[in-house]
């Protein structure tokens, strides 16, 4: 007999209808002789629709209420799923945040897990009920409502699973894994079995979204396996898991990218220390993010400086670039935004040599273009003009035998 | 500096709108240099737009999480006054029924409230900020969420200021206070400044409905001042306090009226014990409840017995008793569902004599006649033909002077 946390969605709750479909998953959890706790999302538009009441209140509602108010959806959803259960004769018993001791720091709107108290859900799961819990919420030290912020239903189920030691953590998605690439651009694009939390990091942060990048470092962080299901088909999904455990023997996992980039670069710099903050300071300062950051090897005392953002900062990072480029009396500055970034993922990189070398080999073989590069020990990123994408993720993809099971 | 409790209902919170004027009468309380705590119910709609989600899902849906499920309504409605009151400047927080430790008993969907704790209001309070409680809800010792049943909110108000020994407990609704009769049949019906817990209790449960029975039960019991107030208008409305402390001198402080009674006579049953058990024990059987009841004197060993019914369980009730009249071999069993039930109301009748035969003469005058006739303590009640209603209440109305103030 296994334990196991599923968790489900805003989609997959979101009428009735759906909620009965959730509790039908959870009976066939049932059938396999196994334990189980559902973590749930408000039913999909609740959220808003009471943001939307908070701000007829206040125009900047104070957090602590924006707590109170929007922690309804999910014990809304707890409800009516415990309900769901009952009338399939599944005894069945819900839990807010608090209920089940979830605490959290004071932050309200993106407070942290700290500690669960799991001897009430052990109670219950002895009994032979299901435990449905209150997903994206917990209570402060002081009895507070909280919640966790984007991604938090997922973060409430890992963090139940690790402390209850779970066997796995079931993430229903609409997606029914995590693929080699997006089958929307490469139609071979395959389903892996098995990935390991770092290279689902990587994937997850490089656009490919599935899972929110903060549970994904719970569960390495407590070693909780995930597997990622589909709320609306059948079949094994991906399992998310340490390294030991992940025995593909591939040297690339996946193939990610992200549109969503714009490159600025400023040209002929004075080489001196502190030049990168204070070209990167100002950004920052007008709350834009940066993502890729290359400077390359300085001639005759100066260098070039190169980052990127997202594109909707594009603009605004542009001017604040090219105010300190004149302040710094710099050759030039120059901006794309028609540019995306492509990343080969895996674990195997660590011990395989030659990848990096397969990757600009294939692309040159494509004539594509490379602008930018940046690595890590498990990924290697490169900047492509944006109309190369298509053709550069297909050939990456055959390059690496991602269509090939492993 | 007084202590005050506010109590708002689902009309008065109905909207956005709604709920910024709740707030303006909230600052309004402030102004007089009171501290304030306001109990609020959910929004209009809010509860039964819940209980239609959870019929969906459960064609019997279990207690506790209907409980779970409807109590996030009057959690909406807490946030969203904190939000408002912070809007205007004034410093206030929200609580559950849970947060305040509203301890109540087990009995999912009407629960009876054990004990507050009172400790965390009395430190906001200090600290300057209006205290928002949910209405309706508290937790049981297990922690289990729990709700308080019908007028749960106005018993909520009352069992704060109860703990907190508040100086008065304000319940706004949409009238204006408590009148001497129902303004639709009498226009000069006049708003009591005062009426004792007793008087109240009378009134409300003779159908004159502005305060649930059950709270005024409990502010009776633990001696708290509750003022009806009107949430659309100003004034002072009516003060609802014990009886040493109400000191007006009319003998009769109201009229009363019941449309909703029926009437059986079961006609020349034999008169030995256990008779009135054996008609009324079929009727309770059968979950009718049974309101007036009235058995006179025996002659030849035979005996009249009459009660009244809720009209819309006359034809059930009436099935059951010609039934027993059969095995009783009673002479007949007469019904008539075309009855009104009128009483006078006043702790004043304890000490002054002749009140019944005011009445009566009245009635005569005015050539009603009287079908049946009931005392208590502080009321008098009589059925009479409906068609004299009107015409009942205005003579009774006008013979007890209730139209000139005290």
């Amino acid at each position: 007999m296994a334990l196991i946390v599923q968790k489900f969605g805003g989609t997959s709750v979101g009428s009735p209808e759906r909620i009965r479909n959730v509790a039908n998953k959870v009976l066939a959890e049932m059938a396999k002789g196994n334990q189980v706790v559902v973590v749930v999302s408000a039913m999909s538009g609740e959220t808003d629709r009471l943001i939307k009441l908070a701000r007829e209140m206040h125009a900047r509602p104070p957090e602590r209420e924006l707590d109170m108010l929007i922690s309804t959806g999910e014990q809304v959803t707890i409800a009516l799923l415990a309900m769901g259960l009952e009338s399939l004769g599944q005894p069945a018993r819900s839990y807010t945040g608090g209920q089940v001791a979830i605490q959290t720091d004071s932050v309200h709107t993106k407070a942290r897990i700290v500690s669960i108290d799991e001897h009430r859900i052990r109670e219950d799961l002895a009994a032979g009920r299901v435990v449905v819990v209150a997903g994206f919420q917990g209570v402060d030290a002081a009895g507070n409502i909280t919640t966790l912020g984007r991604g938090g239903s997922d973060t409430t189920a890992v963090a139940i699973a690790a402390a209850l030691k779970a066997d796995e953590c079931h993430i229903y998605t609409d997606v029914d894994g995590v693929y080699t690439t997006d089958p929307r651009i490469e139609p071979r694009a395959r389903r892996l079995d098995r990935i390991t939390f770092e290279e689902m990091l990587e994937m997850a942060s490089l656009g490919a979204k599935v899972l929110q990048t903060r549970s994904v470092e719970f569960a390495g962080k407590y070693n909780v396996p995930v597997r990622v299901l589909s709320s609306f088909a059948e079949g094994p999904g991906t399992l998310v898991t340490c390294e030991e455990a992940a025995m593909e023997e591939a040297k690339v996992s996946g193939i990610a990218f992200n549109r969503n980039e714009a490159k600025i670069t400023i040209v002929g710099v004075p080489d001196r220390p502190g030049i990168a903050h204070s070209i990167l300071g100002a950004v920052s300062a007008a709350s834009i993010n940066v993502d890729m950051i290359i400077q390359n090897v300085s001639e005759h005392g100066k260098t070039d400086f190169t980052f990127t953002v997202e594109r909707n900062d594009f603009d605004k990072a542009l001017e604040i670039v090219q105010k300190i480029g004149r302040e710094l009396d710099a050759e030039a500055v120059q901006g794309d935004n028609r540019i995306v970034k492509i990343s080969i993922v895996g674990v195997g990189m660590r011990s395989h040599a030659g990848i990096a070398a397969t990757m600009f080999e294939t692309l040159a073989r494509e004539n594509i273009n490379i602008q930018m590069i940046s690595t890590s020990e498990i990924k290697i990123s490169v900047v492509v003009d944006e109309k190369y994408l298509e053709l550069a993720v297909r050939a990456l993809h055959e390059a690496f035998g991602l269509d090939k099971a492993a």
